[in-house]
């Protein structure tokens, strides 16, 4: 909630940021991800390459940042109806991944990251993996809805599964099943014994 | 179990086809995928491209049968032991996946697959899916393991979910839980109210 690094008179100028952000969406999206370079997104957008270069390490980042910006805690804010909860949240993250410039740019960041060294899990991951949401919404549910002997990360990790296999593997045409089935299973499994 | 294609004297010559697939694998490895053309596995096969293109539309159907041929029955045949044999049928579908042509090929196909307008599923997909053999672990369960009420399609594809999220999300250093916790889930979903 504090903000301990702007100083008042020094306000960082965040639209550089942003329109970086909106251009490499912009470039995946029309030129796809090979083409999606900092030198394209520095033409595409007018913000100087060092300046993108001062912000993002690499073009990964900058499309991870630009493709997966996260959820909004409150359009996924609990009720306390589980159930219900829960199918907004998915639908939630099921939009987040399906956006046109985060469809063009999947495969290339898995590309990227199956051959990359790195040892932890993808940024992209990290950034949407919506932990805290989920337990959020964990948390609101009435008493006895939610077994407490189930690890609530256990239960995330198929729920992201179940995400990933809809956006990753299916086109829009394609959706195996209703999102209703997804949010049936969830329940399954946090249903006490 | 019969065979009715094929006439005595006139064996299809199944050769081919095993080394046309195993030069594909070879190519994926060590070239990748973007390489891996029906010129260059002819080439690196020695059989000609005019006879793989009679077996395969294109290198995309040769490079999913290549990578994913799909599980042995025999490797998962179903003891009785619910929690036993899904360990052993999740480590054989993961293992079908994280094979090193599979893991070349697998950002490529699915890059493939999000650009092409084929509305089903991707082959490899089904191709993979294993759901015959998920199915025959079920009915072998011992009677009150398994809620009738389940659909196993649902738990299945949340099967599928945890897979992919586990080879394709992470690499081979960065796994996220042991496969263990992932049998739990589907016994969770699978056990009665």
């Amino acid at each position: 909630m504090t903000e301990p690094r702007r100083r008042p008179g020094r306000p960082r100028d965040t639209s550089i940021d942003e329109r970086a952000l909106a251009a490499a969406r912009e470039l995946l999206v029309q030129r796809g991800f090979d083409a999606t370079t900092i030198q394209a997104v520095a033409e595409h957008s007018g913000v100087h390459a060092s300046a993108i270069y001062r912000r993002w390490p690499s073009r990964i980042e900058l499309i991870e940042e630009a493709t997966f910006p996260g959820l909004s805690p409150l359009s996924v804010r609990p009720t306390g109806d589980l159930g219900r909860d829960l199918g907004r949240f998915v639908r939630a993250y099921l939009a987040a991944f399906s956006t046109p410039a985060a469809r063009a740019a999947a495969a290339g960041l898995l590309a990227h990251h199956q051959t990359s060294d790195r040892t932890g899990p993808p940024e992209v991951y990290v950034r949407m993996s919506a932990r805290p949401l989920f337990q959020d919404i964990l948390r609101a549910a009435p008493p006895g809805t939610v077994d407490p002997a189930v690890d609530p990360d256990d239960v995330f990790d198929m729920l992201l599964g179940a995400v990933l296999t809809r956006t990753l593997l299916f086109s829009a045409t394609a959706r195996a099943r209703p999102v209703e089935r997804t949010v049936e299973m969830i329940l399954r499994l946090l249903r006490p014994a």
